[in-house]
């Protein structure tokens, strides 16, 4: 996961704590209106915030956050660690070469092992529209972003 | 966590997988339709796989269940170890004394330093109907249990 210089403060705290677990269990509503979550490496946290994903144009989860106003939940769980980030925001695929050659890095060759040519590989950027996490000291979930 | 013998042979590989992370970010749908996330600890997972959570009367993520067709996904994520489970299911409020003393255990007293007899305290239930989990071998998430 590469991240980048936050120019705000408060994405700079996202970053500081999603950058040691580095994946996330993003849910969506499926076709029934039920909601799954499924772990995703975030591949990059650009300077704006944006979390960029690679997934496959025939994943489900493609057309389930289109047909739900493409709202999605981001969760970063570390529990040995009291660790824990939640993330709601905007999925969107894009099929985008140049940023698609940007992103790719050997991490993601689990997940597509004919690499970044790949005809069925396309990313799925989340943009970030608030963000919550567990703050030990005072007890709670710290709501510390809303844009 | 309290985990009871599963009759069925799908639950049992779902408490298997559960009861090491104990310790669920549950997804719900907030007012604004967004897809928000916190950590709970699960009490226990009955014979039935039916997953018991405490909660405080006036927290916002029961109105929410309840305004949603109680849908919510449970999440378990132990990087380290590549082990995640999603678990889809309702949710429901459940001010039932008599089994919030079966539940109490000091492992609650975090969240509810007043102890059993808080007023605020009650039961959120969470009835499984579908559940799915990273299986590394195959490289995909599984789905082992819809009913
Ligand atoms: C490890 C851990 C376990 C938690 N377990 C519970 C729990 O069992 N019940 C609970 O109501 N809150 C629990 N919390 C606090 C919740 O994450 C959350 O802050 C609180 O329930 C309020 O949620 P809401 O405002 O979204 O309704 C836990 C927090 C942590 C860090």
């Amino acid at each position: 996961m590469e991240t980048q210089h936050q120019h705000n403060k408060d994405l700079e705290k996202v970053k500081d704590l999603i950058e040691d677990i580095r994946i996330a269990m993003m849910t969506t509503v499926d076709e029934a209106g039920h909601l799954v979550s499924r772990p995703m490496a975030v591949m990059q946290m650009d300077a704006n915030g944006t979390l960029w994903f690679f997934t496959k144009k025939s994943s489900p989860k493609v057309d389930q956050v289109e047909n739900h106003e493409q709202q999605v939940n981001l969760s970063f769980a570390d529990v040995s660690d009291a660790s824990y980030v939640s993330i709601s925001g905007t999925a969107q695929e894009l099929d985008d070469r140049a940023k698609i050659d940007e992103l790719w890095s050997p991490a993601a060759k689990p997940w597509f092992p004919d690499g970044k040519d790949d005809p069925q590989l396309t990313i799925l950027k989340v943009d970030t529209h608030m963000a919550e996490y567990w703050d030990s000291t005072s007890s709670r979930m710290v709501r510390f972003l809303e844009m």
